[in-house]
């Protein structure tokens, strides 16, 4: 019989994240000998049912975690308070807590106080994505190769922080230890702000007069084909990430305004040395990040 | 027989789109019975004879387009009053004169004026491009199913732009005409600005410490890998762009900074109806754009 990583797994949410989650723990082998789930929506909980892609789904978050010794919060990072509050009696002692939301300092704000003591809470986040949601979604593959950092705060329960690091190395992920203050920061960069570019771009051509809009469209070049497909991620999910990493957002966008204000007056004035450093330096990211695989 | 839309096509520039036109005009039938090809870089031009993708390739400009009865600027825009300068004395009478350049009222205002009375100048801008440049990144199928836009001044002889619309058409485009102040704008906002947004991004990141930096890559989400791939486009043809179509440019991103910071404004309070509104808007438009095929 397999040595199983954990007895019994839960996940609460079962969106894109928490449906892979559950499709790559039985998709490789010895992670969970039972996958119990819970998501808000009924009819969430019901297409995880009809999906068979965990072993039993539970409309009651206490009683899904209950006898769980791995409970990872898999909703938008928003309900997490609520949900901690709402598991907290019922969780196991010895049991993990983690999750897998965008912004860290807000889930240790929100969660960290309400976790019982032995209880070990680990928080981490899956650099794993793509522009659709729901149940229907996930998939087995969606961690492999790619980054999942922890942020323990200090005292965390060294075996727990070991085993978490396990499920997603099982998972296909490479895993990191980060800073929480200093991963809201790096995350602010290279996620949180190009989302918010991309979504209010999609409303700045919206709001082009009828007739442009639709050529807007009709025409759309690969410049904006891409902002569009950032743009379609889920609306609550990016909703509290923004309002839960805020200030690093607010600071990065800061940044990013004072650039693109230098970059206009460049091309009013015709200041064609300007232009070009900028370019070159956006094609030596591209390259600095073929250079790490990361594509 | 085959029937030839052109006895002799002169293609001046030889980067993605305009190798992408020889190998398409060779590919696709009918097209052109004698293709020739001129490129201002020695290396570009003999790596040209090197991949045979042309029938004859001629380093003088002026040379390169005598006896052509369709000649088609493929360089970066900022270059194209130097070659027109070069080439009007050569151009044969009835001769059409097209580009592919992205920026139309800068074509107009910069070739119009040269052209000889007599030869037919069909502004033309394909809607097709990737990230890479160069001879060795064309391919005959870059054209199928975009759209090819039109922009001929008033009086436009109507054969040579029906000639044209052929020639896009059996390449494998789609073709619309619009008028050149229009189609500025309209690309102004659906691929100039979102350039311009991504070579800034990719900028403010890499101007955060270098350790920061190091991490922005290394752990470079979905969203910002997006943004690298836009920015890997070619600088030259790039800052010609910005530079050529400047007043739509600037006011399309005037409208873009005051949208960006209603969002910081929603994102700093927590005016999270607002933020909603405009992810959804960012979803409705990528919806409609698949419903439009563009995908």
């Amino acid at each position: 019989m397999a040595e199983f990583l954990f007895r019994r797994l839960t996940l609460l949410g079962m969106g894109l994240i928490g449906s892979s989650i559950a499709r790559a723990a039985r998709a490789y082998g010895g992670i969970a000998e039972e996958i119990v789930a819970n998501a808000r929506p009924p009819k969430t909980l019901a297409r995880v049912q009809e999906l068979g892609i965990v072993d039993r789904v539970e409309a009651d978050p206490a009683r899904a975690v209950a006898g769980a010794d791995c409970v990872i919060l898999c909703a938008p990072v928003g309900a997490f308070a609520g949900l901690a509050a709402a598991i907290a009696p019922a969780l196991s002692p010895g049991a993990i807590l983690s999750d897998v939301g965008s912004t860290k300092q807000s889930v240790i704000r929100d969660v960290g106080p309400l976790v019982p003591s032995g209880v070990h809470f680990v928080p981490a986040h899956p650099l794993a994505g793509t522009e659709y949601s729901g149940p229907d979604s996930g998939f087995a593959e969606l961690f492999q190769g790619r980054w999942c950092l922890l942020t323990p705060p200090p005292g965390t329960d060294a075996e727990s922080v070991a085993n978490i690091e396990t499920l997603w190395r099982r998972m296909g992920s490479m895993v990191d230890v980060m800073e929480p203050a200093h991963h809201d920061r790096v995350l602010a960069m290279v996620s949180h702000l190009p989302h918010l570019l991309a979504f209010t771009v999609c409303g700045t051509a919206d709001d082009l007069a009828d007739e442009t809009r639709q050529q807007v469209l009709q025409y759309a070049a690969s410049g904006f084909r891409d902002f569009t497909r950032i743009a379609a991620s889920d609306p609550e999910m990016w909703r509290d990430v923004f309002l839960n990493n805020r200030e690093a957002l607010l600071e990065m966008l800061a940044r990013f305004t004072e650039d693109a204000q230098a970059m206009a007056r460049a091309v009013r004035w015709g200041d064609t040395d300007y232009i070009v450093d900028k370019i070159e330096r956006g094609r030596k990211i591209r390259r600095s990040l073929i250079e790490l695989k990361q594509e």
